[in-house]
This record gives C-alpha cells, sequence and structure tokens, in this order.
C-alpha cells in the first residue's frame, strides 16, 4: 500500500506560563495564512496533529487496556483513542479563543509544544 | 517543516451494485487485524481516510466558498470541510455495520472506490 507524504501545516507552541488556562498556540505556515479567512474566537474547529512524542516502536502496539486500566478487557487500537497507534494522529474538536495574524490559540488541545499540525477545519454542526 | 511519512491502515471499498445502501467496507492491512477487537456493529468510529481523488494542484487552493454556493462569502480551507485543502485528509464518525475478519462495513462514509485509510478510532463526540 503506497506511502502518503504530509507535510504538517504547521506547529503547536504551548507554553505553560503564558497560558496558564491550557491554551495553546496553532502557528500556521505564513503561506497559509490565507487558509485562516473566517475563523474566529468562539468558533470550534477539528485539528488534527501529529504525536510526535511516540516512539517508533509504539506504532506496533496493536491493543491494550482503555485509558491504561487493566480492569477493563483488552481493545484494538482502532477501538481506543491511545497514541499507540500505526499512525499517530490527534483528533480534537477545540474551541477558538482568538486569531492573531496566521496564528490561532485554542483551548483544551491535548498536544504537546512542537507537535506538528497536519489539518485544520471547521467542526461540523455548528454552520452547515 | 518535517515531512510526515504515513502507511494506510487499510483501504476502502465501496461497489454500489453489492451495497445499494450506501454501505462501503474498510479493508484493514490483515497483520492490523487485532487491532479491530471490540469493535461491534452499531458502535460508531472517527475515520479518517486520504482524498486520493483530489488532484494536486487542488492542494495549494486556500480559499472558496462554503459548498461552492458563491453567495456565501469566501472562506479559508481551515474554515471549511472542502477536499480542497493542503492534507486532503477525510474525516467522519460514521457507523460500524458490520465487523467480518479484517473487514469493517460501515455506512455513510463519504470516501471513494480506493481511498487509503489513514485512522480508526472509537468516536467520542458526534461532531467530530
Amino acid at each position: 500500500m503506497e506511502e502518503l507524504t504530509i507535510r504538517p501545516v504547521g506547529v503547536v507552541h504551548r507554553d505553560d506560563e503564558e497560558f496558564p488556562e491550557g491554551e495553546c498556540v496553532l502557528e500556521v505556515r505564513p503561506e497559509l495564512k490565507p487558509a485562516l479567512l473566517g475563523l474566529e474566537p468562539g468558533m470550534r474547529v477539528l485539528v488534527m496533529w501529529w504525536m510526535h512524542r511516540l516512539e517508533e516502536e509504539k506504532r506496533h502496539i496493536l491493543q491494550g487496556h482503555p485509558f491504561g486500566d487493566e480492569s477493563r478487557p483488552i481493545r484494538g487500537a482502532f477501538a481506543l483513542r491511545s497514541p499507540k497507534r500505526p499512525n499517530p494522529i490527534g483528533s480534537s474538536v477545540v474551541e477558538i479563543v482568538d486569531v492573531r495574524d496566521n496564528e490561532l490559540v485554542v483551548r483544551d488541545l491535548d498536544a504537546f509544544d512542537g507537535s506538528p499540525v497536519v489539518d485544520i477545519k471547521i467542526a461540523i454542526a455548528q454552520d452547515e
């Protein structure tokens, strides 16, 4: 099966001193700034990001307990949200707090500082 | 920004004669079958797939009208769900109809026959 090449559209910046409330910044590549047109504070977007801290070998772990809770039955990676999966792409719907130049400030994104951003889409059930 | 390499976890099969009700099959690579453990009919999963029919040059279209409706204001690709976006990864929450061997039959997935599947995750909410 042919490999796909993804060039990240941006990167996550997370600085707990600058944003003690759990916010973080999605900085998109400057040439992609036009793709942010129409996004405003209060809107919700689906963010996909690469869980870059996952060690390569953990992509081969195909089963685990939900949330690591051994009292719960083992499930497959596709029946979990765990980062341990063949293609570690995180996906969350988050609220936009601010839009400034080529940056979105969002709340409650479960990504790390330095995580590559794969895509941003307006969340459905909002305006469609 | 470093490129990411994704090996698809499977492929979409869609045959409107076999599935006149709009169902399709997600065939995962045989060695990934253990990752399906715990998925059952009636559950909802978030499916990410590569919109492989999009011509490469359309990845550079950064703005457009919602649903191509010119009466609506132009927006950026990140404020749309259009396939015309830098990384054309589709994302939908769909219902599992059947699980058989290394295949999931799902309903209402907006993918084409032959689309590479990037990831499958148990759904947490309906608005992903």
